[in-house]
């Protein structure tokens, strides 16, 4: 089976900042091609806000051509609140790719932390620490880009793994 | 001030059953247009769910011409992972009027009712009965579909209350 190159985009949602980044996975090796943060307004009205997200991660998919989209799985915080306007976010930056007509693989905190460190405990600063190992093209990364990072890579893995082909 | 006339389209999310409904206002008169329950299938991938109330929310904000838009505000639940999700659907749905350039006008549950029932407590059989009192040419109109038509009569009442004028 021949090896194709497909494009990741990995989203690590927040109303305040979301990340995301985008790799290539070719057979086994990963290549960095791009990272980035969206901050929307804070003061602009909820629905802007959200849309603002839905938007710009809209604009990244198409920009780099992306094939494949992960995010991460999230729990309930213990902020009843928090969770309500995560939940908020997270669709926003769901619904980005699944307008492109993408699939949005879902992956738990504890896999992509496994894929990335090895183990499924580890801190953010171990994780940005594995994504530049992983990814050492990608130069600086800040937290909210290496999470998003880490589960394009998590999923650049499992595809591989479970041996995926091409986008839904 | 020359009455103008504007469609509201009023919005009761949920992952399962999203309720709309649009009237129009002109002064203090109010007139049914449409309402309907959007259901995605339950079986499909959350992203494609989610990506279903936002086309369909969509459809109906564009097929009837909408002009704003409102939507209840949503306290946490006792679940929080019914929050969670109720968050993700509230987003989509709520992405499809600001898409289309609609501002999204938020009104609390006790304010609905006192808009629609009188009084800040009032179930849904209640919420039910006095929608049809008002939009009386609406014929039979189910739970989420009333509720949907009871925030665009609230919204409809307070943008009268203060003066508001035009879509975003």
């Amino acid at each position: 089976m021949a090896n194709e190159t497909t494009r990741i985009l990995g989203l690590d949602p927040g109303l305040r900042r979301t990340g995301w980044g985008v790799i290539e996975s070719e057979g086994s090796r990963l290549r960095w091609i791009a990272h980035g943060v969206v901050a929307p307004d804070e003061k602009a009205p909820f629905s802007e806000r959200l849309l603002h997200l839905l938007e710009q991660v809209g604009e990244v998919c198409a920009a780099y051509a992306c094939d494949e989209a992960a995010i991460e799985e999230v729990f309930v915080n213990v902020n009843p609140s928090s969770t309500l306007k995560l939940g908020h976010a997270r669709a926003a930056v769901m619904l980005a790719p699944a307008r492109a007509g993408l699939r949005v693989a879902e992956y738990a905190p504890t896999l992509i932390k496994k894929a990335v460190v090895g183990a499924g405990q580890a801190d953010k600063s171990q994780i940005a620490f594995m994504v530049k190992r992983l990814l050492p093209t990608s130069g600086e990364v800040k937290a909210d880009a290496a999470d998003a990072l880490a589960v394009a890579i998590t999923h650049a893995h499992h595809r591989r793994a479970h041996g995926l082909r091409g986008a839904a």
